[in-house]
């Protein structure tokens, strides 16, 4: 991946055990929120209210609120391409949650030195795909919820109160036993055909810009074995050719393709809105041919 | 009120006064925002600059600025649903103020612990008619306030030093004088008819999801002495049979009703959108028959 | 420019050196974020994941992420009426960015004690055509980058770094060499016509409420020497007599002209909405007659 990251800054931990060298002791006061419920409401503030009376020191920030309801794979592509900015010991939770209140279980799991807290409905499926080496417990220890409740908001109820005690350190083994099953979203992987000159990609996510942002990676594209120049992708009976570095690379008003900030093959239009442009959707078909 | 809330973790008091015990060594850093002011503007980021400016620690949490413009009710009501699960001492800005640089009042009341502080047109009216001891003070002190405020954005020249100056520990009787009369808005209260075997209720918001919240709680519902299954709803033309816990307990796509997480009577769909689906509007009639 | 502000609250310098007073000594650790990134991804958080992990300290405070897309005019007026709010030594980013990964340069500008980080296309004009003095770094030093960065998000990988490390104590002259010409956008300055007896004016600025924002400031009108009961102001085909104090001064419905809360000439309609009741865009023209 083109900017893969590994974070060149110094790891600010929270709090310092002596002895052993321990996840808790990497801990940041960082907690971040991905969630579908909008900005029309206060439930995002309430959770907030929540983390802030158990723990007044934990800094709090937004990924994003507008995931469509109930969308977990767009929380998943989200979250996959977000988590690796926050310095390590950072707690995410990430609430899409159309199972609420039923007998889904709530999973904490600690991965590449991230916490996550999520329903366990797929939310977490490219992370742990990604990355071999995760603990994953199941949240049962009703000791960090909020006393009474509800059925359906469990963010508020359950989310919010326990990442607030994991930012004071406890550790996820306090929350209850540790599983080796999940469930798992399919992720739509790009598939190599026509003897290795052709990938077959899908649309993950198209942003606020329009850009389309595709399942093809560098690598893939690297194993097609030819100079960039060549490559033409065809999105549906349009033709872009060669991989560009930029917009600026195309005059205004013109369509590009180029390796986007989250490290995969993206579909732009200059100054302008490849979803407009394509009337693309999230889950279309793409051809990159070599 | 089904999971009322009693915050079980320890206050935090902000600074310690020797001697005697007073709300002032029970505040928090916490200042909440809640306006009508949208997310096109930087008029919230203003107030956010103008309150880190007077004290630089206190930590602000926005509640939710898409309170429909001059919406005082939904206003109220969000305000009502979500201060309770701040800590004590926390101080809530809350600017839907139709009457702005007009002749209305600006009010500080202190409630539960809490501060507000918002134009007096009726914002309060929830909590105010809900709590019974409150103090509320009139805030005239133009020391606290911006110099040269403006007659338009009070939030910013009056709201926001005030509330920065209360986080710092001024006492609310040093805005201004005491006063017993404010303004206050109709609440739609439940209504039992039929010999106490129907209630008239009304939606009194609608969320994100597209929820149908009412003004009927779980005590309203126990006063119909009958057991849940027996209960129906009529929205619209449509009837919904027997009090559900959570969505799953429906099919997909099919309605239900349960005691939401605000501990009212709400109407659902099952990963769907009651709002399309009964049509319904904030302020629509429902009737509760046992 | 009514309410112009002068803080008047302490300045609260983040690092004190010892000796020699300098811009260092008063660095704040807020840094504001105005963008045209929306809210339906989490580019902003990532952001903010970036400057949490340089600087855990920093307070990120976001101005405004609605700009419409490219709309480097807007994104300019926005920060001109806002910066001023927040303490001296706040660093604004300010990421409305076409040419991200041209040739474009990077500023880094010192102005009235706030420092800015722009791309160099225009958005800082509002800010450096008002003001004398000010000391403009192009930034170049990517010691303070995130390596390997993208061609087309630096904001994750340029401005959140940089900031931080400002914000962190870094001085501006670190990031690269002074330069004296930098890019600006025409500013649309009110026009005295008719022997001084009319000024011809442009709307800046719609705000969420509908209300229209001119360039006209109360300077300008106080050269029109005239008394304000006699201004008319012609928008469309409409006439507006006299200028008003705020909204409450006409019945609802009405539209009015006041000066607003940015110190330029704006009109409403008192609890309604002057945008649609005119028809009016950014760009339009009015006249004032004296």
């Amino acid at each position: 991946m083109r900017g893969a990251f590994s974070p060149w800054y110094a790891e600010k931990p929270f709090s310092k055990l002596p002895g052993k060298r321990h996840m808790a002791n990497q801990r940041s006061r960082i907690i971040t929120l991905l969630t579908d419920f909008g900005i029309h409401d206060a439930y995002t503030g309430i959770m907030k209210g929540v983390i802030a009376g158990i723990n007044p020191h934990a800094n709090i920030i937004d990924l994003c609120h507008m995931i469509p309801p109930q969308d977990v794979f767009r929380g998943a592509y989200i979250l996959y391409t977000s988590y690796q900015y926050f310095p390590k010991g950072t707690i995410h939770i990430a609430v899409i949650d159309p199972g609420v209140g039923s007998e889904r279980n709530i999973l904490c799991a600690e991965c590449k030195g991230h916490l996550f807290l999520a329903p366990d409905n797929g939310l977490l499926s490219f992370i742990l795909q990604k990355e071999k080496t995760k603990t994953i417990t199941r949240v049962t220890n009703t000791k960090f919820f909020l006393p009474g409740q509800s059925n359906t908001f469990h963010g508020r109820d359950i989310f919010a109160p326990v990442a607030a005690h994991l930012s004071l350190g406890i550790l996820p083994d306090q929350l209850g036993r540790k599983i080796n099953q999940f469930r798992q979203i399919d992720m739509p992987n790009p598939v190599f055909a026509k003897e290795n000159r052709r990938i077959n990609g899908t649309i993950l996510s198209i942003d606020h810009f329009g850009n389309l942002i595709t399942n093809i990676t560098e690598k893939d594209i690297d194993n097609l074995e030819t100079t960039t120049n060549n490559l033409i992708l065809t999105v549906d009976n349009e033709k872009i050719k060669g991989l560009s570095n930029t917009y600026a690379d195309v005059k205004t008003g013109m369509p590009l393709m180029f390796i986007g900030s989250a490290g995969f093959l993206e579909i732009s239009v200059n100054q302008g809105n490849a979803k407009k442009h394509f009337r693309a959707k999230q889950g279309h078909k793409v051809y990159l041919d070599a």
